[in-house]
């Protein structure tokens, strides 16, 4: 399940094999993330703060045993690979189930354990709501969610799902040397 | 890292490669647990009421990397492969660190949304000590860590660590044919 | 796919979730095999001089890709782990095809990169025939093909693929115990 | 083992934890390579024919374990990713050990048999002389060895042994974006 904005990152190198890719009408920026708390961060971190970084947002649920095995593993890779004054990796913690399992003491648990070093920020709950704030308005369809975000704020990615580190790794330069 | 009862299970046709082999002077019957509830069954499970299988208990905690790497995704492969009639697997849930992350509750999310489908006893906490009553009783060193216990209820093997699917079912095997 | 020979080795124990299981009537003497030269050995190998040893026949092709990724690499960690006073690792290249490409001397440059260190016997090739002596006389549907000989010399249970570790640990094991 | 040019391949955008970059001067053409024959495609492929064309070139011995377990599964990867418009994977088989088990006709079953569909050239071999013209040319340390060419014909990177997929997407993609 892929959801992409227009121009497609990378669309013209990378072969379009991918059938579920649905073009947004053009690039957007993307919508300010709403967060309670950080975790490896001694400051909040906005978009704002960020721009002029290619931000690589992955959402994810520490139950969520795709996320374990797969997409925070290929997190904490592309935050050891990339130089950290050009990419920023964030985690967004998108608690939609079990949230009384989930709560932010386990997940600082589950950070420390899992040796993850990236700031990661839990997305704010909303009475009423099963879906955080952020997870609604970004209209992620699950965990993990990966979305990549350019130097100017515009969202140009959404993979629902796992992609493969190939194809990550392209997106990701692609983003860079559009400047 | 094993720690093994004599004589070892299945010791003269698995070469002895281990160098932390800690023999015990004779089998002897392993410690009855002390379990505060179980996930997956409706009923207590003593070592009694196994008694006459094969058991292969898994000392985990959910927040431990390498038990949901490894141990787990083993212990469900054991389950699924053997014959329930004769071989028993058990998880034991012995939290010794981040008691407020790892609870009731946040276990039974766990359980359900990694599908493990065998019983699960929790580890009875001890007032004031760091380690849970069947962990202390077994001398466990941490997490994961296998127990072997033959169908007359002795303790034959315990391995602190992974070790290889090939050696584990050697080791079950052994015990199955010993009677 | 799975042949196997009745009693099927560990059948008791071991859930039948095989749905391709033919059981021959009874336990039946291996037949000899038919090697035209051996590597890693210095002199011929036959099933008689195994006798007491439980045999693990490990039959592969070095240009086959499942040999190479799946089931050689078993077959070393076999090697390694069981004593080899009481398990014999055999390799058999059966070559049924590109014999040009498979020659003796490909294989032994093959066996000298891949370091594998168990003594393999190469299958005698027929006049006119697309497959090679024991193959044939073993039934065999392909590469890679396990066969499991227990002490006495009798054929156990024959595998046309892979087979996972823990079930074939626990297959030597149950032959270890036999007898 | 990292041999790079100068500007190296996304330097800038990759943090440079490689030890052993060996920058050269500046950016320089890639040598013509020299080919015996070709396989997976009807014509001889020269470096000036791909112009325009990042090129991937993948150096590999079909008896060197790393390039079969590693090296060629990436490469096919790469050439299942990109477009074929944009990214040219090129194999080079670079026999410099066991001449005659690495034969064309061997070569010729091994592609067949693992399924490689990119073009393959095989190196001139030179009387005399242990390696190919094509690996002493390049100045390559052994197999596997990738190397990376970019739309002007210029060699940008070199590396001996595997890099991690997500660096190679990224450097392709640097290179595709450089013009």
């Amino acid at each position: 399940m892929v959801r992409v904005c227009e121009p497609y990152v990378g669309a013209k190198e990378i072969a379009m094999t991918q059938n579920s890719t649905q073009p947004f009408a053009r690039p957007r920026p993307a919508p300010e993330w709403h967060v309670e708390s950080w975790l490896n961060t001694d400051q909040s971190l906005s978009l704002k703060a960020l721009r002029g970084k290619v931000i690589v947002l992955e959402a994810f649920q520490m139950l969520c045993p795709g996320c374990v095995q797969s997409s925070l593993p290929q997190a904490k890779r592309v935050h050891a690979l990339f130089s950290h004054e050009e990419v920023a990796v964030i985690g967004l913690h998108t608690v939609f189930e079990h949230h009384d399992a989930m709560t932010p003491t386990a997940l600082k648990a589950f950070v420390k354990e899992n040796q993850l070093s990236f700031p990661i920020g839990i997305d704010q709950g909303v009475e009423g709501e099963m879906l955080p704030a952020t997870m609604a308005r970004y209209n992620m369809q699950g965990t993990p969610t990966l979305v990549l975000i350019d130097r100017k704020g515009d969202r140009r990615a959404q993979h629902f799902g796992h992609i493969p580190d190939l194809q990550l790794g392209a997106e990701i330069m692609a983003l860079m040397k559009a400047g």
